[in-house]
């Protein structure tokens, strides 16, 4: 039968659901946690889900943290998690790299140190990292001292992104051998009380303007994300629930990879946003409509203490 | 009779079509000098339009410099000019934000000194020239101080660019009746030897990308330019030749306003280019084909020496 999709998860559903699939992934900012607060009811979900047999992953955009650090939030905030349960893009990148590149030299990194180690613990080389304030005119700035060893340059949230970094990447990718990835695309990094900072996707931009190539993305919704949590665990996507609170990433991403998925109505997106998705006739478009949707994943505590 | 596109001009065709304007509007970079050399003949060609008795105008979308920095430049060059004959977009943003936006406030400004110049010649206050380093954390920066007087976000190009500059500019934009616009789209400021830097539009798609809309631009091909010089010089479309290196900026500004389009190929386009944008079939792309082409301005010499 076929079932409609963007349902509502209640009642005897929620558990017919959660039976059908042995792995659920959360998208973690909007989901589980709000800034440095737990969503009420999330580490009690997380956690009965874990005693009932399920394996849990937390998959997020966010590269300012590697896995430990995450693990340690996860942990302070009454989750239970292990660090091999967290796939962040500081993580998931330094692995595209390694993987998918197959990269053989150094990386011009635009991001954090949570990156760096990330990449370091890859046994990557990075160089970039840190504050790179602009001097001299034009013509120093086109023959600036570059690292020749440099392979690959890397771009993740950086908050000491300057003109600098933006005209250093630009002459590295100038070699078209030199490849390009991005974490991600988000454009902000939503805070409490509707305010928001520039995100991942703005210094991406730039520099794939300056460059006027596109980067390969590692992040939600392109698939590397779970291909590379898939071939770790064995996961079989149709028995896999992917939790997010936004419609362009984290649904768009459980479409593309044929698992089931679930919106949570504690983020971004809204349940109207879903229905003029469906609406739209636009087959990308319906990739962004959820199987099903909660105001808060605490709906479906009941299901699992029963 | 329709003449083909595209056609090289030289013999008795060079007089005829001088002969059928009386304005001549020079894009700088590329077309009368590269870097600070000029294009051989550049000089000679100027100077003897203007003995023949046309106007001539100096078009570009540079924001670097102002009218009087490029007088300097033009005349030390050998070039005969006055500081009402240049159109840079750092005046031309100036008269955009006093007539266009009716401007009543101040602008935040992501630029150079050059800018707050021209802005403050027009009697426009600024904020935000120079260096902007970070510091705190996302809720600081999303709380960031902000000047209430500010009434626009004015983005050119700035090498003091950073993420706290990125952030402001979006905090700004956040309030919807902040207006929003931008010199120029410009990628990349080419050098000599194939060498280029990031230009303007990198950092003016960052912004867009972090304010989630679309700024308005004042330089080439966006028409304001031109209606800038029509206006102040009563200038008749049909009788200017617009002379660039740029099918995307250049030309299509000639070709939006109705004016004669000369391409030289001294700077970034090619006849190849031109070529295949004639070949599209697409009526935008057609809009980038020129109506007459020369190696160099300075093959059009002989026409005014005779």
């Amino acid at each position: 039968m076929a079932v409609s999709k963007c349902t509502r998860l209640s009642g005897p559903l929620t558990k017919q659901v959660l039976d059908s699939v042995d792995s659920v992934l959360f998208d973690c900012d909007g989901v589980i946690w709000r800034g440095d607060q737990p969503i009420p009811g999330a580490p009690e979900v997380v956690n009965l889900l874990k005693k009932a047999g399920k394996r849990v992953f937390f998959v997020t955009n966010n590269s300012t943290k590697t896995r430990k650090m995450y693990m340690e939030k996860l942990e302070k905030l009454g989750f239970e998690a292990s660090e091999d349960e967290v796939f962040g893009t500081a993580y998931c990148s330094a692995v595209y790299l390694k993987t998918v590149c197959n990269l053989q030299g150094k990386v011009y990194l635009i991001g954090s140190n949570a990156m760096r180690q990330e990449l370091e613990a890859m046994g990557i080389e990075q160089v970039g990292v840190g504050p790179d304030p602009v001097s001299g005119g034009q013509k120093d700035w086109a023959s600036v001292p570059l690292d020749p060893e440099v392979k690959a340059v890397l771009v993740g949230f950086d908050e000491h992104f300057s003109y600098m970094k933006l005209n250093r990447a630009l002459q590295y990718l100038s070699n078209s051998e030199c490849q390009f990835v991005g974490t991600n695309t988000d454009s902000r990094l939503p805070l409490e009380g509707g305010k928001a900072v520039p995100g991942t996707g703005c210094l991406l931009k730039a520099v794939e303007t300056a460059a006027q190539r596109h980067a390969q993305v590692v992040g939600k919704p392109s698939s590397f994300m779970f291909k590379c949590m898939a071939s770790k665990f064995k996961l079989e996507p149709s028995k896999c629930l992917m939790v997010g609170d936004r419609l362009d990433t984290d649904i768009m991403l459980g479409t593309t990879c044929g698992l089931k998925t679930l919106l949570a109505l504690t983020g971004v997106s809204t349940v109207a946003d879903a229905e003029e998705h469906q609406r739209s006739g636009c087959p990308k478009r319906q990739g962004m409509v959820p199987d099903y949707y909660v105001d808060s994943i605490a709906e479906i505590l009941p299901a699992l203490q029963a």
